[in-house]
C-alpha cells in the first residue's frame, strides 16, 4: 500500500470514525481502524467497528499501490491531527528495511505503516487487515448476494430520508433516552412509521428513560427536486417503499449521537438512506456509512402516556423561560424542584425554588395563561433538557392537575411533544 | 445596608475573589465574601479569606445605607455571573418581614441579603460581618498603629514594582513550583533582589519541584514617569527601599497565581506595590489588595546548581521545537522520553520517540549546533512547560554531556534560565 493524501482529508475522516473505537478492544484489532487504498477508485476507506457499531468513511487520495492494514485509532487519529495541513505519505511494507525501525520493531513479523511528512516520520505497527472482522450487511440486491448473509427481502426495508428532517428528529430526542444500559430498550430511539389517511406520511422518533418522554414527528416524504430522482433499481424500490412500507425499529442512541456528527457537514438537503432487516440498521450518505445492530424487546406504548384533554394551558417565550430557570436552578442545587406558580389573573408566570437554610430564588415573567391559577413542580434538568432542544421562540405548556403528566410543545409548524411527569412539592 | 451597583461591576470582582473560597470552610464563615457597603465613599468592597491567603477589592456603586453583611461566596457569584447585564439592588435587613420569606427564612435571627432585578428577587441567608476574622496587616504607618499588630519598622519592607515585570516573572517560573504539598518551601516561588555594582537593580524570582528550576530576572526600577512620582511620604518611602533595601522572601505560588488573575486586566506600566514583614506578604493595586502568609523555611541555593560552562551549544526556533516534540509525544504516552540527537555536521536536530510495541516517531528540524554531536534524553512535560513560557522566538540550548543538566534561555534580551536534568536513555 502506497498513497499521498492531504492531512485535513485524513484528518477529518479519521477523527469521524475514531471517537466509537472501544478503550478496551476485544479482539485487539478493534481498537484499529481498517484502511483500505484503492488504485482502480483512487480512494481510501476508513472503518471502525466496536462489536454492535461500525462506521465507514472514504475520501480521494493518490494512490499508487492499492492495499489494506488495520492501525492503531486513536494513536494514528492522535498523530495525523497534530500534523500541519500538508501532503501525508502512507507506506505499508510487510518487512521493513530501513534506518529508523529498530531491533524491536523491525521483525520480519510484523507490519509497519511509515506515515511521513516533509520533517516527520511516523512508523506504526499494524494488524493484518484480514483479522478484522467482516462488517455485517443488508442483502437488499440479489446480484450481491454471493459471501453474505441472505436476508429474506420482505424484511428487508430502505428508506430516503432529507437529512435535515432526521437532523431535527434526532436534535429534539436525543436527549431523553436513558444512560443506563440496564434500562436496554430505553437506550434507544423508537423510529416509527406514522400514517395519515393510510398513506405514510410521516416519521415518528420516541425517546424516553421512564421520567420523561420526547415524540418528534418529521415529513417522510422526500423533496420532488431532480436531484432525488431515483438514479438505480434500488433507489426506485426505496422511494416506493416510502410510500407502502410501514415498520417501527429500535435504534441504540449511541449509534444516532454517531450519526448526528456524520449528518452535522452534510447539506439539509442531502438525502440519506436507510435501510435496515431484522437485526441491522444501516444508514447510508455519500461516502459515509453508519450500520449498528437493532435494539430487540418491545418499546413501550407511549402514545398512550400523553393526554389528549387539558383543563389549562400556557404560552412563555422559551428563551427567557430557560434564562429565568437557569438563575433559580442556583439555588436548587441539592433537589433539584423548580416550582411553577401560573398566575391567571396576572397573566404571569412565578418560577421559585427555595434552598431551606441557605436562601430562595424568584423570578417572574409574562405568559398567556388559560384556566385557573396553579402551583406545580418539576425536575429542573428534565425541563431544560427539552426547552434547549424545542426549535420554537415560545413554548406552549398544557397541563392538567399538579399530580398529572404535563406536556410541552414548540409553538409553529414544528411537531415535537415533551411530556414531563411534575414532581411533589414539599410542604 | 442598601445598595445598587452594575451587574458587570459586581460580577467581574465577585469571580475575582470567591476563587479562592474553600470548599470545606472551617470556621463557615470563610466559604462566605465580607460585603462591605461605604456610603462616604460610594464603595463597595469584597473580602475572602482561606485563613492563609486574603483578597480584597473594591468597585464604585450608588450606597445609600452604610453597613457589611458575609454572603455564601459561591452561591452570589453563580447568581450574580447568570444575571443579564443590568442595576442590582442588594439590600440587607436583619429581620426581614417579606412576602418572599417563608417560615423557614423569615426567622428574626436570620440575617438575609435580597438581591433583585427587575424580573427576580434572590434571597441568601448571610452571616454577621463581625464573624468574618480580622485579615492579618502589614504596619507600614504609625499613625494607623491602633488596633493592628506592631512590628518593628526594619522588618518591613515596600517595594514598587512595573505590572509588567511581575506578570512576566510569574508567567516564566510558576509552572515550575511544586504542586505536592509536602514539599512545602518548594510549593513556593523565591523572590530576591540581585545587586549590580552594590546597586540592587533587579528582582528574581525562581521555582523548583526538584525535577527543574526556573530562575528569571526582571529590572526593579520602576519607570521614570510622571504617573509614578512618589504621592505620598509612604510611596517615597517605598522609592528609597528599591534602591538599599535587600531581601529575599518565598511566597507560595497559590497566591501568586491569584496575583496573576489581578495582574491580567492592568495595564502593564502601571506599578503595584509590594510590602511585606516577617510573617506575610501584600501586594496592592488600584482597589484589590492580597495578603498571604509568606511560607518559612530555607530556600535551596539553587544557583549553585546552574553551570557556567558548557561544551556544547545549539539555538533553535522555538515554534517549531515545541510543535515538533507535540507531534513526537503522541507516542511517548508510556515513559514520556524523548530522545534529542544534536548532528553538529548537518546542524539538525532530531527529535524521537520509541514506543516499543507500537511504533515510534522521529522529527527534524534545523539548528545552529556548536560542539559535537551529542545524543541527550529528557521528560518531554518538563521541557514543554518551560518552552512554552519563553517569551521568545528562539531558544538556546546549552549542555555538557548526556547526564549533567542543561540549561534553556530565550534568545534576546529576556533573563530567564530554565534548567532540566536529562533523563537516562533505554537501550
Amino acid at each position: 500500500m502506497k498513497l499521498i493524501c492531504s492531512q485535513s482529508d485524513l484528518n477529518s475522516n479519521l477523527s469521524l470514525v475514531s471517537r466509537i473505537v472501544p478503550s478496551r478492544p476485544e479482539p485487539l484489532v478493534l481498537g484499529n481502524v481498517l484502511v483500505i487504498a484503492d488504485d482502480t477508485t483512487q480512494k481510501v476507506s476508513l472503518t471502525v467497528f466496536d462489536g454492535n457499531l461500525a462506521i465507514r468513511t472514504s475520501f480521494n487520495a493518490e494512490v499508487s499501490e492499492g492495499g489494506s492494514i488495520t492501525l492503531p485509532a486513536k494513536l494514528f487519529n492522535d498523530i495525523v491531527s497534530k500534523l500541519p495541513e500538508m501532503e501525508i505519505n502512507l507506506d505499508v511494507n510487510t518487512s521493513v528495511e530501513d534506518s529508523l525501525s529498530n531491533a524491536t520493531l523491525g521483525s520480519e513479523q510484523n507490519i509497519v505503516a511509515i506515515l511521513s511528512s516533509p520533517s516527520g516520520k511516523y512508523q506504526l505497527s499494524g494488524i493484518d487487515a484480514s483479522e478484522f472482522p467482516e462488517l455485517p450487511t443488508i442483502n437488499t440486491e440479489e446480484e450481491n448476494a454471493s459471501s453474505e448473509l441472505n436476508i429474506e427481502e420482505q424484511n428487508v426495508c430502505t428508506v430516503l430520508l432529507p437529512v435535515s428532517a432526521l437532523t431535527e428528529g434526532l436534535k429534539c430526542c436525543l436527549f431523553a433516552a436513558s444512560t443506563e444500559l440496564s434500562k436496554q430498550i430505553l437506550t434507544g430511539i423508537h423510529f416509527k412509521t406514522q400514517k395519515d389517511d393510510f398513506v405514510i406520511d410521516s416519521l415518528e422518533f420516541a425517546a424516553t428513560d421512564s421520567h420523561r418522554l420526547a415524540v418528534v414527528q418529521t415529513p417522510l416524504e422526500v423533496p420532488e427536486t431532480s436531484e432525488v430522482e431515483p438514479t438505480s433499481a434500488e433507489e426506485s424500490l426505496a422511494k416506493t417503499t416510502n410510500l407502502v412500507k410501514d415498520f417501527a425499529v429500535t435504534i441504540p442512541a449511541k449509534a444516532l449521537r454517531e450519526l448526528e456528527r456524520i449528518l452535522v457537514n452534510s447539506p439539509a438537503d442531502q438525502t440519506i438512506k436507510f435501510s435496515f432487516d431484522e437485526t441491522q440498521v444501516i444508514f447510508e450518505l455519500g461516502d459515509k456509512r453508519l450500520s449498528s445492530l437493532k435494539l430487540t424487546g418491545s418499546y413501550p406504548a407511549y402514545n398512550q402516556l400523553i393526554p389528549s384533554n387539558f383543563s389549562r394551558q400556557m404560552i412563555v417565550d422559551r428563551k427567557r423561560l430557560i434564562n429565568s430557570l437557569e438563575l433559580v436552578a442556583v439555588l436548587a442545587q441539592k433537589n433539584n424542584v423548580v416550582k411553577f406558580s401560573l398566575d391567571s389573573e396576572a397573566q404571569q408566570l412565578f418560577l421559585s425554588v427555595d434552598a431551606r437554610d441557605v436562601g430562595n430564588a424568584k423570578e417572574a415573567l409574562p405568559a398567556e395563561i388559560i384556566g385557573e391559577s396553579i402551583d406545580i413542580a418539576f425536575n429542573i434538568k428534565y425541563l431544560m433538557d427539552g426547552l434547549k432542544a424545542m426549535p420554537a421562540s415560545e413554548i406552549k405548556m398544557q397541563l392538567n392537575e399538579w399530580n398529572q403528566p404535563v406536556i410541552f410543545t414548540p409553538v409553529g409548524g414544528f411537531k415535537m411533544t415533551y411530556l414531563v411527569m411534575p414532581v411533589q412539592l414539599r410542604n
